[in-house]
């Protein structure tokens, strides 16, 4: 775990986004909650806040730290669930593995929650959209 | 949590897969074993496999499960790295997502011992592969 | 830990209920979703559900079991908010803690959701409502 | 998670309360610590404060706080168990669901150690009696 | 984690010790139960058996498996605290890690409690003494 | 847990020592990588700096604290292997407890990964070498 006990506490931000494509069929089945397994939207946007707050547990070499946000979005596309998941916090170093990992698990859970009528569902796209307050300097992905 | 009181206990596979495309100058970094945090394949490995056993905490209705066996390989490619999670259990229900969560989080985790050099890698995919055991039939994915 | 080596593994259910007392004003916002922190009644269920896998790490002497079946319906009354779970497993020891454990945090939740509009909520009861399958017969609260 | 990244860390305290109404014969167990699983109190206390750090994989939009102290009494009265729960930090969140998450935690601990006698006691009462040092004012329940 | 899909369900037990050695004015402490931070026995043996739960956790190529049963004693002696735990589970793997993460703990957890009186303890044995009930044939320490 | 709300914020370290004593022939099979179970060093590494992480969930009267830096390091002696692990923050309380932690983690994961070759290896010894940044002063083990 790399040193960070000299580095001063600033506000950093982190975006990450995951897209999950799926069939029509299946996205038609979440937006209206009623799949088996109750309201997939609802369930996978507290998965992922949760997953952040166990970001030290999953990434070996991540810092713990105390997370002063996370915020889960869950946007229905013609062909693909994306989120969009934020963390912030005061300290020493970065939070993009929480974002990354609140994103892909959010997403992970839609999987979970719609498998058994779609097991080809793929996770297509899980990156980090931008990220700030850190002494390595911003930064915006390029679209 | 679906009911799976009455099910009996059956020998069940899950292999997942997830793809983390990068710059060859971050795979020539990782292939040598020279990033600054250290052995990044050996730690993405480790990374996987404990993720497989903290998949209930994460997954909301997934029920907890003895796992008997998890397996993660990583393979370099041209301009990626591909992970490959293996999961198995004798009970009654299956193991796609604690594939599916071995192979994520391995894949993050590389991302995270990488993520100083390219902060734009991406996980290109992560899908389920083939499952076999369970009541609802054997699965694998047509290439 | 008690000693269950030597016990049989029978179909164990367990029934705990909860109730956490309020302003109708405060249950009048959880009834329309429209509390800041989200929709309450959605995220009480899921976190009930989570907590109750993790009861062996709350409960010391609590055996880690494969829970095969957790629920959590939320019920809304003039003066409350009245919490059932429901957990079943296949297994040599009894469930009552984990639906007592699920019952509990799902009305803490609620609690942690609306108390920036009222601190005086209060949980007036959580109890097991009834159990089966142990050797040490059923169990039904007397109303 | 509420966003809590521009609040000032001040020195919070939350006071929560919970009471298990047993039968004196029960009690009588508990205050002779000759329950077949051992000294309750002991254990109880532990719990609770064990579970106090807990608490934000507990409660989903709890944020993750460096507690500075939990503290967790045991109290015999004559039909009950009153345990009493104080947590503090320094920091930009109050605490007031770590005290009655280790307050209920405790309670239940009891309710393990003592349920093979007793299945019908009840945790008549879970409660936040005080918090202070937070933006939104301190709080004192009124008797 | 090693394949044990195929390996029979059997009653396996494993049995391990640690020995903290500390100054005599220390072990008085201890046994008078005056130490500032409280009963560091009963505290210690708690942790213990917690720890036995974790230990899926803490070792990565451990199986999870639902433990049958947990025990950890501490013994005064002259110049050391004792600690046994043993391990049980029917299961298709064994409990060795789980009761050599409990000793360790407990004796890891009694350093903390006096640890304020002398820093110098020091866990001078973590060994397993015997385990049972697998396919590899049974142990026993030879004195 | 021992209250720290009105201690200072300082930088803590501490470093910890674990020596588990095995055969030449365990030694050598370790040294080449060559056990059935894998890279053993690269593993105990990791499973050493996680364990760090989970201290506060281990050690029932640990404060959660924000660690700056762990890190373990595995050397190879001639009948032991010898771990030292050094733990940092920047808090209110110290980090022995963590630096003990990640040292006999990473020495108990060693003996899992190479008990199938010899079960007798034994953990002969745990200790705090030094700390310092406290309020009670440095401290550095005398040889």
């Amino acid at each position: 775990m790399v040193d960070v006990s000299g580095k001063s506490a600033t506000h950093r931000v982190a975006v990450a986004e995951a897209r999950l494509r799926m069939a029509p069929s299946t996205l038609a089945l979440i937006r209206a909650g009623s799949l088996e397994k109750g309201d997939a939207l609802a369930v996978a946007r507290i998965a992922g806040i949760s997953a952040a707050k166990q970001t030290p547990f999953l990434i070996p070499l991540c810092h713990p730290i105390p997370l002063t946000k996370v915020e889960v979005h869950l946007e229905l596309l013609d062909d693909a669930v994306r989120i969009e998941a934020r963390a912030e916090t005061v300290g020493p170093t970065g939070v993009e593995m929480e974002a990354l990992v609140a994103a892909s698990t959010a997403a992970l859970t839609l999987y979970d929650m719609a498998k058994s009528v779609e097991r080809g569902m793929e996770l297509e796209s899980v990156r980090l959209l931008k990220k700030s307050g850190g002494r390595s300097g911003d930064y915006a992905r390029t679209p």
